[in-house]
């Protein structure tokens, strides 16, 4: 097949940010490049249309390698979920046209080697964005996070925390629908009204107008806590803790308080794990996998029933893509952040 | 039945200890008691033998109620677990002359309400004593960490801290018993020497000896730890959970360090439960008693293949019970500490 030779952005590394990330720790360049798909190689030439601003991608732009994904190089064009239609193919799996989720760059062409971690998926479906959020990685770890991780009880407490988060919203809903007593506290009133009006958690607070998170959790959880799903560290955790009933649980899925600092917060109240039986446990969701066809099921069953939304935060362009990565980690937006390259 | 006029010792909370506990706040009494066993009451008078000093009694002695144990009361006669024979019994499950382990008061005799929580034991199987430890409380505990919270797989490293405790004699000889590399920590060469060469721990270290926490349990856990059996509490948790392998567990039994500290030390690396996937789950061996006919099948195995060694400490009498507790909690002794009340 013949190489096409493109003009296009890219998303760089520029300096690495292991205490706190600036835009300017990233940067946006133009080049030519030529993007070859060999035949027999079974790779695949994606044009980008949408790329996932995730929170755990943040530990790549630090030169640190102390997390399950290897700290990006300067220079290095920066990876991520995304979703992508094929423009070329030597994979049988994928021709031109075909819509994927995909594990591909922050530039506007990317070849994906082998076709891998390419998935095909239907626009008919959902919004093509819905793939980086409620139907991808978010919705999926809100998914394994409640039913694999803390496995609910009909009538149980959940409080979630970053509950207007991509995530959050969707360990929200889902369990709502789980039959759960759903709190959730998250950093504006804005943010508040829409887990109370739109995402149906029966109760809500902003964590940053409450002096006293310990009395703040008794009051807005008043049959007890008996999962927390976190998603932001610091001292939430403890007062949690200290509102947990007998047998309670905690999903550790995210920190994102935590990053830059120094000196950690951390769990300071460990007795309360003896005298009242907490499980505390971290997760993955890639860990598992074999569910995503379950997972997808309800979604679509939830879909159909109109009984999910799910709030989007797009930034255009390449150009926007550092502020947007930076303001998704800064809380300033609502909902999931995505950057938009291209519709068709 | 008549009434038994008796002139006995008891041991006594003589003020709230919060912070430190000394031996002065505790005090032996004696007085003139009538210990009365009404007909049809089914009470039970018991002889007490041997009396246990356990570290979760530290809770009862504060005036404060945060543990799942109520604290004691200024002046009640400390309550815990014992090995009593039975002297006169309004209850046809006993018979004079019956040892049992009991649930028990520090004082020569006690009337036991109903005969509650007093089971019969056999002084042909055992010492006595042992029904306090290895074939007790603390040895049950060690049961219950192990196979219901910890669940090991053969080869798995474990790593048990206060490991010549009480239950870290237990945990130790389990482990090895399950295929399981053992390794421990406590505070003393004596006591490093006794799970090295008497308790089958295949590497152990004095951690009083050992600047740096994470470094040393690196060089004595070469393939990294699977699971902690969590007697202390402190440092050593997060020195454990940066060596800790994916999927690694921590059974939160005891945390022995932490009694009067106003700052607790804690859990700082959370990240850690994310990236390698860890639970810590805090248990307590009460909600698990349905097993313990299936652990004395286990430890009678043990007895007859003479696969199970257990070292005590004794202390002679109520007027040396408080210092006996007293030096319990600051491990100055090895073994199981014990209070010998009678011998026959």
């Amino acid at each position: 097949m013949p190489g096409k030779r493109v003009h296009m952005k890219q998303v760089k590394l520029k300096h690495y940010a292991p205490a706190v990330l600036k835009e300017t720790d990233m940067e946006v360049k133009s080049s030519e490049i030529t993007l070859e798909v060999e035949e027999g190689s079974q790779d695949v030439l994606v044009k980008n249309f949408y790329l996932s601003c995730d929170p755990y991608m943040r530990h790549r732009l630090t030169g640190l390698d102390y997390s399950h994904h290897p700290s990006f190089k300067i220079g290095q064009v920066l990876e991520g979920f995304g979703v992508s239609k094929v423009v070329e193919s030597a994979n049988p799996n994928f021709k031109p046209g075909d819509y994927v989720s995909s594990w591909t760059k922050w530039e506007e062409y990317s070849v994906i080697p082998k076709g891998e971690r390419l998935t095909i998926i239907d626009p008919s479906f959902a919004p093509l964005s819905y793939y980086l959020g409620a139907l991808g990685m978010p919705g999926f770890t809100a998914y394994v996070g409640i039913y694999e991780i803390l496995k609910p009880k009909k009538g149980e407490t959940i409080f979630v925390s970053a509950a207007s988060g991509a995530v959050g919203q969707m360990v929200g809903q889902l369990a709502r629908e789980a039959g759960l007593y759903v709190v959730g506290s998250a950093g504006s009133q804005e943010k508040i009204d829409l887990l109370r009006n739109k995402l149906g958690y029966d109760a809500a607070f902003n964590y940053k107008e409450e002096e006293d998170h310990v009395a703040a959790l008794k009051k807005y959880c008043p049959r007890g806590i008996d999962m927390y799903f976190e998603n932001v560290g610091g001292k939430t955790l403890d007062a949690v803790i200290d509102n947990m009933n007998p047998f309670g649980r905690i999903a550790v899925c995210g920190l994102i308080s935590q990053f830059g600092k120094e000196k950690k917060d951390g769990v300071s109240n460990l007795y309360k794990f003896i005298s009242a039986r907490i499980t505390m446990q971290g997760f993955l969701q890639s860990d598992h996998l074999h569910l995503m066809p379950k997972f997808m099921e309800l979604m679509a069953g939830y879909l159909k029933a109109n009984k999910l939304v799910y709030f989007e935060d797009f930034a255009d362009g390449l150009d926007n893509a550092p502020n947007a990565f930076c303001r998704m980690l800064s809380g300033s937006k609502i909902g999931k952040q995505i950057i938009t390259i291209a519709k068709d």
